[in-house]
């Protein structure tokens, strides 16, 4: 049976209750958006007691639905001060719902200092005292941890920089393997996980695919359609498994969209040293992976797993990562990137944002570009606790006001990812509208201005930029609410059947009636939860903007502005 | 012939204006905060090219009435991003006024590092080198530039927090003896003044009262009676002359309104060691000052001059300031204060913002509670630039996200002065619902609720609250409008004949017939014109709200909570 889990860290008290009827029918993000306009004050300071962390599986997650295991993970968030849903991997949501658990509430906020774990099964929520974790970087916590309860359960853990309540917290999640890198990185929802007393969460439960069926029989039919649909699609079963993420790098560069040197320009010469191509070849030169799956059942398995010189492995290197902690720093270097990585995973810090303020205290001259040597030392004292790693925990926005550097490309405090606006201005109109500052996930124009997934709008265009923001964003609303990874997004917007054996599989699993429509109303419902949120935290149309110098600065190779105005940015989620 | 100047730090171009017609009946506060929504887009970067700084002298600023040297600076604030009007004392509006000056604009931003020193004369504006006292205090600065340019000028500078763009950078003034310690504080308009590449402005000018009047008769005997009734005020002419500002120590501990230890209780057992009682008596025994003028022809004369132990002089300690860095960390040495005092005015900071930053890094348990040598190694690195410093000088609100700390009094970005909102809740209102954060000056309730000046309201009630802080609010707009000190606003509460002669000195000097309603329109004209600016830029109702501290946790010795509502509150300035 369904429950929900509700921990209050102020009592240290644990509620198990069935599912009220509203939350029955919700999964993922929209859960977790719902919980928090339902429960959470807006105006709340984000790391007091009044702020709640809700983990909540998809709502196909723990099915054998290919690729279905992430997890929500929502709050008010410490960085941006919005509502926040962090997605991740990681075998956390697979557990969670075959533990019988539709969210994880977790509210209050203790009086003393201390850090506890969370121990979850299918028949008990217990607090346990957690000495012997605080303090540790994620991977040791991951390992002590399963060794105390078993390499089959799921940890859910923060590093130093959670517990150290920094803006850029994220929380880690084990994946299959046991290491601690799949991330629910981005808002600082660690900070969050910290404020509350918790350093880590273990989750055990038999299975990963056993969450009750209504159909059984017609769930497996839409499934292995589905995953057909995964597999035959050029992106998900051919160009994801092959090189991962980080096979955009060329490609991001090749359109002059790549930020180099703190957006100074959208090609960067070296992006070859720092992509999937290289990745892939020199992962398999020292004996790592060059494809992995995060999660059992993901088809794409998009992973990777990185030896580094020093005899560590980062997994994954994603994409954005490599951006922001190399061409966006001018550093060259898959094996400093790779370094850089595993810092973040270890201390507990979101990469795209950690990325973007080692830029920020580039420009600032604080070290030199390109230098790694100087950058790894920088990212080592956040885990220190260093004034300067204070600074840098607390991300981009942070770091540039310290410094005193006005170029910050960021949107409601959270730093922007791997595309630059002014060349790919679909994912511009992403960044400043989406609910929950600079997101690319959050509608991925990328695949339709630059992969031609979905059509094609000419990214360097402003026509019809906003009306695909908003499509995309919707879309992906309702797949985060899902439990499906978002990149399955690309199949879904080729292939005409792939809605529909999404619509199969919840109506199997649920016994609805859903119809594409409705799955795509769940997705604009999120938004508008969202958006209210929000505003009644204080936030206008005024904060759905891009920092100024997007509109000054002309961005070479093809030295354009971003122009879509602020009454056009405005249309995008008027609904 | 008035006029205006307009210095564009980008081009290094200077413009002399006449002032156009919806201009020239307004100064102050009026003028600055009209031409910041004329000219400023609400949502630039304050530190960008796009943000202007504009100094005004006050409407009766440059004439004999007593009492009226005030100047305006205005601008978007880095520390809060409202609007921001911050008003200071010495001889800047005097000599700008009678250099012909209505308003001096400093607009756009250099694109090389170097600052410069603004000189300006009735006959020429010149932008000159500033190598000679880059990088030096202001203490320092102001002592070079006298030498260079007469000990007659005024000197307005910035210190390294305000080039370093530090969001709590002040801008001094100098006084009558040249010390530069007359702080445009509040707000963060040094790091404005930085950003724009200015070092310091001199500004010469022949007299101090020699602003050309309509009717000198009329305006004479006018300022006669004025100066009549500020002198029979207990508080403008015995009070205020005798112990300054600080006098306020004993009284708001003994009301149980001192916020002690950051807002944990309302007395200070130490607050006689810290008072201005004791100042008054120290500074005696030192050979300094109990009372001194800030500017000529101030017959309030409220100021000091406090010998420190090693020689040097602090003038003046204002109460706010011997709370901020006293009661608020729990120092209870004088020569503590002044040495932290002396500090914030060489570096260039708000003192009320720095001790509430100290506060913070002591909740924290960076430093200990109430350790003054600490507080003072501390502040020191402020100047030095250090991470520690760069956190420090960026002011409360971010050095309590730097260490985590929740628990921080301030609004909008801006720390509370010297008032708790829940033992004297009139304050609390103001607090909340001005223009520019938490800021005593901008309707200053303690008059009524604790001094029962105007009548009395009851501090520890919420009743009449709200009406008494929206009539100070208006008031003190026009006050600050009229380059008057809010000093005299004690008389302007108690004696009717107080604004009418207020109407006759400004109808005397331009040849109005403004009345009393007329001077009170202004002030509500001046609100609604900042509140504008601020709803272009963002800010909701949702902003106008106190730290959830103060609504949940009861103040010792009264044991009171703020409860005045949010729909209480939007009636504050809801015309």
């Amino acid at each position: 049976m369904s429950k929900l889990v509700r921990v209050n860290m102020s009592t240290k008290e644990v509620q198990i209750q069935e599912v009220p009827e509203q939350y029955a029918k919700l999964g993922g993000r929209a859960l977790t958006s719902q919980f928090i306009l339902d429960e959470v004050e807006p105006t709340c300071h984000p790391l007091g007691p009044q702020n709640k962390l809700v983990f909540a599986p998809g709502m196909l997650s723990g099915t054998s639905a290919p690729s279905s295991g992430r997890l929500s993970v929502g709050g008010k968030s410490p960085l941006t001060g919005t509502i926040k849903e962090s997605n991740a991997g990681g075998i956390t949501a697979q557990k969670l719902a075959n533990a019988g658990i539709k969210a994880l509430i977790i509210e209050g906020k203790p009086q003393d200092k201390g850090f506890s774990v969370l121990k979850i099964t299918p028949d008990s929520v217990e607090i346990l005292a957690g000495d012997n974790v605080a303090g540790k970087g994620t991977y040791e916590t991951t390992a002590i941890l399963r060794k105390e309860h078993g390499a089959k359960a799921a940890v859910v853990s923060i590093g130093p920089a959670g517990e150290m309540l920094m803006a850029n917290a994220g929380i880690a999640n084990s994946d299959i393997e046991g290491n601690s890198s799949r991330y629910a990185g981005r808002g600082g929802l660690g900070a969050v996980l910290g404020s509350k007393g918790i350093k880590a969460i273990v989750v055990d439960a038999p299975g990963s695919f056993n969450v009750p069926l209504h159909n059984p029989e017609a769930f497996k039919a839409a499934a292995q359609k589905f995953s057909q649909i995964l597999l035959s699609h050029p992106v998900c079963g051919t160009g994801l498994p092959q090189f991962g993420t980080n096979v955009l790098m060329n490609i991001i560069s090749e359109a002059g969209a790549l930020p180099t040197r703190n957006f100074s320009r959208g090609r960067f010469e070296q992006a070859n040293e720092i992509g999937g191509e290289k990745l892939a070849q020199v992962a398999a030169e020292r004996g790592g992976l060059a494809t992995h799956a995060c999660h059992p059942g993901c088809v794409m398995r998009c992973s990777n797993a990185y030896p580094l010189p020093d005899g560590k492995v980062c997994s994954p290197i994603e994409y954005e990562s490599a951006w922001a902690l190399g061409a966006h720093c001018e550093i060259d270097s898959l094996d400093v990137i790779g370094t850089l990585n595993y810092i973040c995973n270890d201390v507990g810090l979101d990469t795209i944002e950690a990325g973007g303020t080692l830029g920020i205290l580039m420009e600032a001259g604080v070290i030199p570009w390109g230098d790694g040597a100087a950058a790894i030392k920088a990212l080592e004292e956040v885990g220190q606790g260093t004034p300067l790693g204070r600074i840098i925990g607390q991300g981009a926005v942070f770091t540039a006001q310290a410094f005193g550097v006005t170029k910050v490309g960021a949107v409601k405090g959270q730093h922007m990812p791997a595309y630059d606006p002014r060349s790919a201005k679909g994912i511009g109109v992403t960044y400043a509208t989406s609910t929950m500052g600079a997101d690319h996930t959050a509608g991925y124009a990328i695949a339709t201005n630059i992969l031609k997934s979905g059509g094609y709008v000419d990214p360097l265009n402003k026509e019809g930029q906003v009306e695909l923001s908003r499509n995309l964003q919707i879309a992906t609303a309702a797949v985060d609410s899902s439990g499906l990874c978002l990149f399955v997004a690309f199949a879904l917007l080729d292939n005409p059947e792939g809605l529909p054996a999404v619509a199969d599989m919840l109506n199997a699993q649920y016994g609805l009636e859903l119809s594409v429509n409705d799955i795509l109303g769940i997705g604009s419902n999120v938004l508008k939860v969202e958006r209210t949120f929000n505003q009644r935290a204080g936030f206008t149309k005024e904060h759905d903007r891009l920092p100024e110098f997007f509109y000054k600065e002309n961005l070479p190779p093809h030295n354009v502005a971003f122009d879509i105005s602020g009454d056009e940015l405005d249309q995008t989620l008027n609904f």
